[in-house]
């Protein structure tokens, strides 16, 4: 399984070109009263998402493709440890969660449903009854492990109270990836595989994420970690070391037992990690051969990230007062590109000229203020900004600047699309 | 709207490489009882589906890859006549339904929910609300149309009897895209604009479509086209001239009316688009400014492909007795490498330097008889396969198979490697 080479395609969702005459990116100048934090603030003036219900989300383009960027690189990141994508449906009959006993287990978050047939379903609200049938079905020998298994799925949990947008959402985006193992010590090795790729993924998008360990709960076992990125905002309390020998979250801190210089700092959960042995394939059955022809129930683990909720993480870590500041591995569009005077035949040429020349660009060609412009840029937070005037037409220079740090350059034509390609 | 220029890049979701050993490929070597039509009986054998519920199906790691496959090509085409991409969410509330008067009117197709608070909500089975509700919040004059609209997401119809597989299920993926426009006459452009892109979408998937006008129904409206593939097995009825001049559905055909010449075939419908004026805009409210400051109701169409049933139309119009026969622009992995003898170190030498060079592979390294490897790459239906023997490595030549001609070469490593890529 180490040797595993599969999909190093580069697969970026990020838009190549865009005006905004033709977009759909309804920006919103004042604070709606609804958002208690910055994300869901931000994502709304963005024109990022719109709430249809309560904790239920509509996607407009620009944050689809922040979470569209999102998935990519968690499916990289999946598939270069030789975990394998299918996907599963929403709506799953009851039976196997009778089977696993989680039926009756779950609570009200669970979203129960009946068909035209009376036939009792539910809203996926997890997936480890689903994968565990599926695996049974087809494997059956020490040769078909170690298996890993992922989907991208949205999933539903009726929350009691939903709030701070898609942070804490009814309707969700999640990955979630299993193991399955011969055995403890296969099972462990795979986990911290898992362990080691969440560290690569969300280093790609810009996040520090500390993994601390943390108490199974209802889902059962006894090795788990939560994966916190750290944000002034953060949920929870987190105590590390630098080098992550020592992290806990706060029910987990002992303050005698940690080492001396113990940092602190708040975290947004975005990713859990789970090995929990044989609960469900001892419930469900799920065994494999071994070479002695002996069957044993297989020893599994669950790895969830979630996608949507990351979107929020990335701008409650990455955004200054004037809006969000994405970092490039995400970003919808690469560039802003400003045309100041857009009456200005001289200045729309040059921009269209531009435009054709830039990587991945979004064109404000519409005829607003400057101010407004450069207002909705620093909002909608793309990495770099051209800026281009009937001044800087007659000298040859645009303006390039940096969204992260407000660095400003007078630079010529070329020199700025060589800067940002 | 016309010179609306985006999203160029190419995003192919085939994997660029796997090793049969590890990946998820449960063939089934018997015809299973359950499938009533083609596609069904080899999705179930092929490994691409399993069923979980009645009409709702796990999509398996192949068939997925051939679902993404699909859904990236209608993808390009519907940025290519400058439609957006967004995402709407499967839970909807009942209140949108009930203002455009249809939460009564649909029947019980459409799959009712009561949450926690016992608030009445539903699993979309389409989004003309949702997507008029998205728009009247944001888009007020005449600046903000033409606009397209759309989104790919799972839809939930509970159909009184699903069956054959996922060509009528009940979870099923689709594209629906949504135009706004200042009057009819405009809103006719848009229409045809759409029905342009359907007619290069599917001939991308290797497929004849043939648009035949359709009564609206229950959607509204005056304009309608289906799109249907020709396959043997399909369900419908059709008569069509070569240049689609003349093309009705059974019901639609007037045996008086129809031009000399007149072909007849059986067809699946793959696509439905509609043109349906102001139905949901009056009734909803969403109206833009036009240049005189009046308010007007907005013009509206609907297209929708069926992304989850294209993958079985697919092989309905494309297999023989020996299994699925992929076009290249869906097919999973482009080329099958069959090593005869896998226990043999220089055949597993060479085909470790083969697949190494090619461009999209699936490896059989299993150590399986040459016969049973050939039958599961036909069964998968891979364009080309290239088989290596301790024969063939002496000699340094490979057999390279076309899985559609049956044709046969013995060539050198370079010429087959050079052939597929």
């Amino acid at each position: 399984m180490v040797s595993f080479r599969l999909c190093d395609e580069k697969i970026a969702f990020t838009y190549k070109f865009m005006k905004l005459s033709e977009y759909f990116l309804p920006v919103i100048k004042e604070n709606p009263k609804e958002a208690e934090i910055v994300s869901h603030r931000l994502m709304l003036r963005a024109g990022m998402v719109r709430q249809l219900g309560s904790g239920i989300y509509n996607w407009l383009p620009l944050g689809f493709a922040v979470l569209k960027n999102i998935e990519q690189i968690v499916r990289e990141e999946m598939n270069a440890i030789g975990c394998v994508e299918l996907l599963m449906p929403t709506i799953q009959p009851a039976e196997l969660w009778k089977e696993s006993g989680r039926y009756d287990a779950y609570g009200k978050e669970m979203l129960r449903i009946s068909d035209r047939q009376e036939r009792e379903m539910l809203y996926g609200p997890t997936n480890e009854e689903i994968i565990t049938d599926i695996f049974r079905k087809s494997c059956k020998s020490y040769k078909d492990v170690p298996k890993f298994l992922y989907h991208m799925q949205w999933k539903f949990r009726d929350e009691i109270r939903p709030r701070f947008g898609v942070m804490r959402g009814r309707e969700f985006y999640m990955k979630d990836a299993y193991s399955f193992d011969i055995d403890e010590k296969s099972a462990r090795e795979s986990y911290f595989k898992f362990h080691a790729a969440y560290l690569k993924t969300f280093e790609r998008m810009g996040l520090k994420a500390i993994p601390v360990r943390a108490e199974t709960g209802p889902i059962g076992g006894d090795l788990s970690h939560e994966f916190h990125v750290i944000a002034e905002t953060g949920e929870s309390a987190l105590y590390y070391t630098e080098d992550y020998s020592y992290a806990a979250a706060d029910e987990m801190h002992k303050p005698e037992a940690a080492p001396e210089g113990v940092l602190q700092a708040r975290g947004i959960e975005v990713g859990h990690i789970f090995y929990f042995g044989t609960k469900y394939s001892d419930a469900m059955k799920a065994v494999v051969r071994n070479q002695d022809g002996q069957e044993n129930a297989v020893h599994m683990g669950a790895y969830g990230i979630g996608l949507s909720r990351l979107v929020a993480a990335v701008i409650e870590a990455s955004h200054d007062d004037s809006g969000i500041i994405w970092p490039e591995s995400v970003a919808p569009f690469k560039v802003g590109l400003i045309n100041i005077k857009s009456a200005d035949e001289k200045c729309v040429k040059i921009c269209d000229e531009i435009y054709a020349k830039l990587p991945s660009c979004l064109y404000d060609d519409r005829a607003e203020s400057a101010g407004a412009k450069f207002a909705t840029m620093d909002l909608i937070g793309l990495p770099w900004q051209i800026a281009i005037g009937p001044r800087g037409v007659e000298n040859g220079t645009v303006e390039l600047k940096n969204r992260r740090t407000g660095e400003k350059q007078e630079l010529s034509i070329e020199s700025a699309i060589a800067h940002v390609s």
